[in-house]
């Protein structure tokens, strides 16, 4: 089968590869639809990590189920689903309290797996024709037959509720304010569903005018922070006052407003500035313990000077962590389904699946309008 | 001052009566400028309860402070104010909890008090020129000044927050498929309040053409059980499922589907046969533990027949109870400043305090449209 | 292998049937080494349900592994292990959400399954040599090798989950005051783990001598409902006022304090006497749709008159339902293993599985202080 | 009245000042009967704050209703009270939904108050005969009359809701493993707190055997820092997993194993290694955002250096800032009265009020065993 392959920082190709096989009886294969690139991917693309050449890529995956092993008991051929990033076995200790972004099964020696990421485990990417789902009968979420929302769909696998999830972190509630660090495909999402978990106002910080924009439509208030601090913009529009939660969906490539060299606590900063006393951060982030390309030696061990004592004279909460994607996909696919959200609204490009390098740079280099692809094998 | 004047079943009177007084250091005085009538009114007005004549009505007050006792420090003369229609001392072992619904203070001998009605303490009601709001600080919600809002605002001090209790006590969450039992003010508010809350699906029964238009209009799907059971309607719609959570929003004077004459478990049973196992049911009723109206010896006493066993089989949970407002008001008047919760929808006439009896008698005939009537002093 | 074996109304019989065998990948096979008898057991013994002779009893299995199917990842041959009584699936939308003891994908056309038990899938129990396991790396919780805390580990099937899930239904927290209807072994368990959870006062309802004996020596208050009311015993012990929280381990065989005859509403109307307002009851049960042995029509229905205007006016909320015992299961083993719980005091005999005809006829009449039975196999 | 006045670094003196009185109508007079002494004191007793010379020093109050107000309700001459160490309205955004460690009335421009500390409003310290407590009604927890329980109940105060905090952000549950730093009042208390809502392992890192050897005796496993890396001493007892939750009971006074020099984000960095992913840190501290005293220009301000990326990588969760006492001291007085708890073991000396300037010395320089001093007006 083609498959979008690894190459080297700043090269991947679409190359045949060893089509993929049912190697345990709870295995199933699908026939990849739609498969979207991840800013993540980009960290890999852009050789920021140990990822080595070789490596196919794409963790957001939905498709068709073309074969099931013999311990599959709810899937079958024809059946239409999308898979969470996270690859989880949905019976260790952290899987059967729903932290399925940390499963301890799936790839040994950590807690968490995902398909086609470095360090994730041995499960190959879906950013090809085919893919092999583990654990099918927990992976798979199934969606309704056809073709219709095809792209609200898609940003199942990750976005959406990773978006979600940062709001669910912060645990934003009807009638509160919050604020969005990130206008991009994550912040969009976190904005997003505030606004759907009945948030009375949702503040949006980025600075790229179209992100922005976008923001407005859907309801939320944008804040351009090329225009002047966020923490005082906020603060000047409330009369005074912060807000009630704040969401990071920046992490560590934060960079501080006037500036444009990285400084991966700058978010953190100004997140710990704005909420209220008693107030909850939630932090789909992304933070890393290693970072090659880290701004000093701190930066480069994932250690941040964060203003902690203010933190805890606030007495903030904060939340982190990858999304615990299944904990979230079933009832925002019912949303979906229902017409009560429509997450596509972010997606910028479909591709066929052999323009895949091309995407990748121009997503690399956010050009042409590149912020959300998805690739149509 | 004028005020409304209850002088017997079927019978109130605007007549003069004592200005209130500061009583207590922690009292204020407001000059009402919206009082509504609820459908709980009804109740005193028909006879139906223990209530004397000479009770002034009004449990769901706003208006502006037009004087405060030496103990109050947050309002001032001329704040606009909307206050529950619980009367709470904010100390208690159930008010530090938040369940200000059942405060142990300020009815001595009960849980729970309230302004203008029986047995809920001596705290005359608000359909009247003034009112004494007790232990101020904490019972009065201030408002933005002016006049905005003024009919969104009033419902805050029962219908919104006791709809949205009923929400919260089905603890309804994003993406759920949830049904509503009547489509009166207090269920119209429900249903309302799980779609601000992220619900997918919304289900609504009532058997009055003009409120099934009206849930319509918001989003939700309008369930008319003249035309058949509705749980079976419900079902069909759902190609067989059930829904996650119910709500009751009708209580002890149900009626069965096809039948006129009251059935008080009527919702309750259909509820326990629409829900799906691990369900939740929110319940603001209301159920009354004495009933001189009762259809036999059992509903006189408040005792329902209820289908335990099939509650208990398919493992369901469910909360009952007045609204404890206060826990609500604050979240859901902001969502109302921001532009994204407008309750008035449901309002049907405004009427001078003169005019009371007039509106109470129309009221309670459900005539000319009149389902939720606000009081202009 | 040797197992035992329904015959028909007060009669089991040690037979031997056909071992089972692995159907399916994810199976695997116990050696059986503890299967305790229940009390829902007895519910088919005194032919008062619809179950047919050539059952095999037994869902409160635990034993070591002897055999796993293809698709099994985390057991292995030698491995001890523990079983809830719920066959479950893990990856149905109520097992993902821990709602294990709904699972929809094990017995279709129901939410729930079970081992050796009427109605509640084609799952032979384990008063046997042998166990087939279901979804084995979900049901079956690992336990220290050897043959340490037996009886303690045995009782994780069922009993000591089932009465913390009374418990945790009613949210008993630290400093709380609890009222827990039966001292049979799930109201024995629910007292020991409202101790566990840090209740402050834990009142224990029964009326036999030696059950209300070890309520006592746990740090319970033992009530004897022979003695007089309980509830007004509690509210005189508490001068005047009521408990936060209640349990009902009892369920629809209940009897009246001073009659014998069964009157199935009886403990929910006590608890709804005694708890306070804004108190929650848990009710692990049992409570059925349908019981032919009920006292009269509605009984037979499982429909109980409640006093169901009491309970909202008090604002009560109740959770009920079988327990989901993958939810409590691991932690309370590790209670177990740390020495800080040891819930075994309540077993009162070990007899060999060839014994079980004579354990449950005495178990049934209650003789010889027969409580809690475990056969070993 | 005499008070203990501070003079200056190093120097408190008992000395004549003005008898409080009733300057608010919900104010209440208390005759102190005991007071504690806390660490928090000392950070002003050392000259680490901004505080002048002239305050009375005392926030660990308890004794008897003098005087009140006119508007005090519940509350009468000679009742035995407990006041919480925050001061709070009741009625503010915070207060309401239970934050009143965060009231935005009784000390403007700052979110809490407390009485007897610098920055925390004009509220005049308990280290004397006479207290004034505002908002009474609210602050006063009453006590039974009589003596018993003296040295538990004044703990209510703060230290054991403190220490009981740090459970609760932690969200300790029942079969739960946990890791304490600290083993001096708070950290004593969180152990304790632990145990009682079930945990089934409580590590506690210290290094003053009098310190581990009590927590040995209350059922909690010490782990004495200055014998080696306490996260490498866990990890090894428990055969290579780390622990499901960790309190910080040491705050920015950290000592790093082995040496001598503060290290103020030590016990972070040992929690983040050593609390497994989807874990939670509870941190009663305490940090703070100004520093005089700090070891470096970052510590100086609050600012401290954090291996977030690690924080995020497990999924961590972290809540911090000082105890809404009255969110727990109800439920632990009860479980005093019930005699479930008895934290008084902690306390190390009664002294007279007139002794306050040599306790404050020995307990500022740990000697004679000085841990936890209770003034006795």
């Amino acid at each position: 089968m083609r498959a979008v392959v690894y190459k080297g920082a700043f090269q991947v190709a679409v190359e045949q590869v060893a089509d993929p096989k049912i190697e345990h009886p709870n295995d199933a294969i699908v026939r990849v639809t739609s498969a979207c690139i991840c800013g993540s991917d980009l960290h890999m693309y852009e050789g920021r990590t140990a990822a080595q050449p070789g490596i196919v890529f794409g963790h957001e995956n939905m498709g068709v189920i073309e074969e099931v092993g013999a311990g599959v008991t709810t899937l079958h051929k024809g059946d239409r689903v999308v898979m969470p990033f996270n690859v989880a076995c949905g019976f260790c200790k952290n899987c059967e309290r729903g932290y399925t972004g940390f499963c301890l099964t799936v790839n040994p020696g950590f807690a968490g797996g995902a398909y086609g990421y470095v360090a994730m485990g041995p499960y190959t990417g879906g950013q090809a024709e085919l893919l092999r789902v583990p654990y099918a009968d927990f992976n798979a979420l199934k969606l309704p037959s056809g073709t219709e929302h095809e792209d609200d769909f898609a940003l199942l696998a990750d976005i959406f509720p990773t978006g979600y999830h940062g709001a669910e972190l912060a645990q934003v509630a009807p009638g509160e304010t919050v604020v969005v660090f990130g206008a991009g495909p994550v912040g969009a999402m976190a904005a997003y569903s505030c606004l759907i978990r009945g948030a009375a106002e949702v503040y949006v910080v980025d600075r790229v005018p179209e992100r922005l924009q976008k923001m407005k439509e859907i309801g939320a208030i944008p804040i351009d922070f090329s225009k002047g601090d966020p923490v005082e913009q906020i603060r000047q529009m409330r009369h005074g006052d912060g807000v009630d939660k704040g969401i990071d969906a920046v992490g560590y490539q934060a960079i501080e407003p006037g500036k444009t060299s990285e400084a991966p606590s700058a978010v953190l900063d100004a997140l710990i500035q704005i909420v209220n006393p008693t107030g909850m951060l939630g932090i789909p982030g992304l933070y890393v313990p290693s970072d090659p390309g880290g701004v000093d030696p701190h930066a480069r061990e994932g250690r941040l000077l964060i203003p902690f004592g203010k933190l805890f004279e606030k007495g903030l909460s904060l939340g982190t962590g990858q999304c615990n994607v299944k904990r979230y996909n079933r009832h925002l696919r019912d949303l979906i389904i229902a017409g009560r959200a429509k997450p596509s609204f972010i997606v910028s490009h479909e591709v066929p699946l052999n323009d895949a390098p091309t995407a990748y740079e121009k997503f690399d280099k956010r050009i042409e309008g590149y912020t959300k692809v998805i690739l149509k094998p």
